[in-house]
């Protein structure tokens, strides 16, 4: 994979070759739709409602109208639900086209985007169809942040806030000392955590792409996160920033992580604007985990914090944590 | 992938894990399902009608209905469409699941369960979607053959006398020596052709997994085939056997294929019962043509024979290919 940072947008046909589609989120195409003058261009709404097998249809109908064949290149050109998206369709359609992405959210800059994970939702059960395939490239232009709002660039920290949890102290200290809106008016320093989260992020995708081993810590948050996300409709990164909260709390239990470090993780997550508590029906979110890929039958893959920047992944018997989602939430 | 000759049925459960889901056509059903007692199994008519995306979202249900995770071991027994759809749905459900295949029909056992691709139409389209991902292992036992339709056997030599025209004279010369009666009444026979197949089949595709050369000499009858299969809703065999034909006779006029061997490969397909001609609909048919993957923007990368046992691919300008359409049929 070929991450390309700091070049302007024009050069982006220099990598997809002489049979591009571009494939977009109808939310990029309406501030940015000059940028594609000329080109084979598929627009959609690449919300998480639309994550779903009849979108992927949608996309194969059009890849077939615009006589895609083996030397297409797919460019998606979104936020995470449209580079997952896309990079599932592109690895299926006709068994596999060459593809890369231009993510526009910070989530799909620093988490999404990278790593070869792709997929759709089926019903409440998040990612539950997918491959694992990796992109030529992902293509990084801050100016198209420009468009994002103020709730989907909070969403992106999330993911950010993840990675110093489980991986970096340091990362997490500098983000104790900034705010959201120093981000969003300071380019280079955005681009400093940017790029420290794609280089976390790749060294452990690099690392273990099939996530037999290190991979699952990035995982964090999302055990819980994933089955409150659809039921309740939260955006990814509210839900997986509860998610990080509640599973803080079961590794303050079990897993001797420290409460001030705990109180630590949640005041930085409401420092970015981020949700930190909900109230759920325990009845369902446990029927939505049960179907969760971590799941081997009776056990639980869950990853743990034993201090920030540090985590572990545990094995906890169904039994056991369902009575700690009875005792603790 | 483990090749698996010469045991009993019994004995499959030693390749399967702990926790292995049978999807099973319903046809082998009918005759087997006394060897299934106890196990999770998902029954569904794997014909070439079914071969699409909603039979797919059915197996995808199923599979949640027994909360499959990704420790569970999907089997597929069934002729080519279900080793097909179930490498497919393992490939994608979760991201991947690990899968074996029983072919129950010649054509599975010689082809269709070799090598890796899998996936489903798209309409008249044919493995339009899909993957290339190899099973676990692939297990032979010709007593599941005694329920197999005289159609169905008749099928699959379609591909037997594609591999000896493509690749092996000695087998084409034995083929000439014998009929379908003689492979149906001498297992030890059919075991030797069968055998000799799946390492035609093997050896092409181990060389040269995602058909970047070699593999594409298996596309021979299967351009003119794919076009004609659904569109006249013809047995496989009946179509590639058709396309074979119509592509010995473009191999004839500008590959310098001997008329006499063209004669002789018209031939051993009667002998083996399988249709020679067939009168299309030219304009439909070229429409479908235009979809196919071998299909290179302006170009077809069509497989020619120069003689029996030795095949070419050729870059076909779409314009001769459809001069040539409209001048030889």
């Amino acid at each position: 994979v070929q991450y390309i940072f700091n070049e302007d947008i024009s050069a982006l046909k220099n990598y997809v070759g002489q049979h591009a589609i571009f494939i977009i989120d109808n939310n990029v195409w309406q501030h940015h739709s000059l940028m594609f003058n000329g080109e084979k261009v598929i627009l959609f709404d690449a919300n998480e409602a639309n994550k779903k097998q009849s979108t992927i249809n949608f996309l194969i109908e059009q890849l077939i109208a615009l006589e895609a064949d083996r030397t297409s290149f797919l460019v998606g050109i979104g936020g995470g639900v449209c580079t997952d998206m896309v990079g599932y369709v592109a690895s299926i359609y006709m068994r596999g086209l060459k593809f890369g992405f231009v993510p526009t959210t910070i989530l799909a800059m620093v988490d999404a985007a990278i790593g070869g994970k792709n997929g759709i939702d089926v019903g409440l059960y998040k990612n539950m169809v997918g491959t694992i395939n990796q992109p030529q490239f992902i293509f990084y232009h801050y100016n198209l942040l420009q468009s994002l709002s103020e709730v989907e660039f909070i969403n992106g920290f999330a993911e950010i806030i993840k990675h110093a949890a489980i991986k970096d102290k340091e990362l997490f200290k500098l983000l104790q000392q900034h705010s959201i809106a120093d981000f969003r008016n300071n380019t280079a320093l955005l681009h400093e955590v940017v790029y420290k989260n794609v280089q976390i992020k790749n060294q452990v995708v690099t690392t273990d792409e099939l996530e037999q081993h290190e991979r699952k810590l990035l995982n964090f948050g999302h055990t819980i996160g994933h089955a409150i996300e659809n039921l309740y409709q939260l955006p990814h990164g509210h839900a997986i920033s509860i998610g990080m909260c509640m599973e803080a709390h079961i590794s303050e239990e079990i897993n001797n992580f420290y409460s001030e470090e705990k109180l630590a993780l949640t005041q930085l997550l409401q420092q970015y604007g981020l949700p930190t508590h909900l109230t759920i029906d325990k009845e369902k979110v446990w029927d939505i985990l049960l179907k969760d890929k971590k799941r081997a039958q009776e056990n639980m893959a869950m990853v743990l914090l034993r201090s920030i920047g540090n985590a572990t992944v545990e094995t906890i018997p169904l039994v056991q944590l369902k009575d700690l989602f009875n005792t603790l939430f």
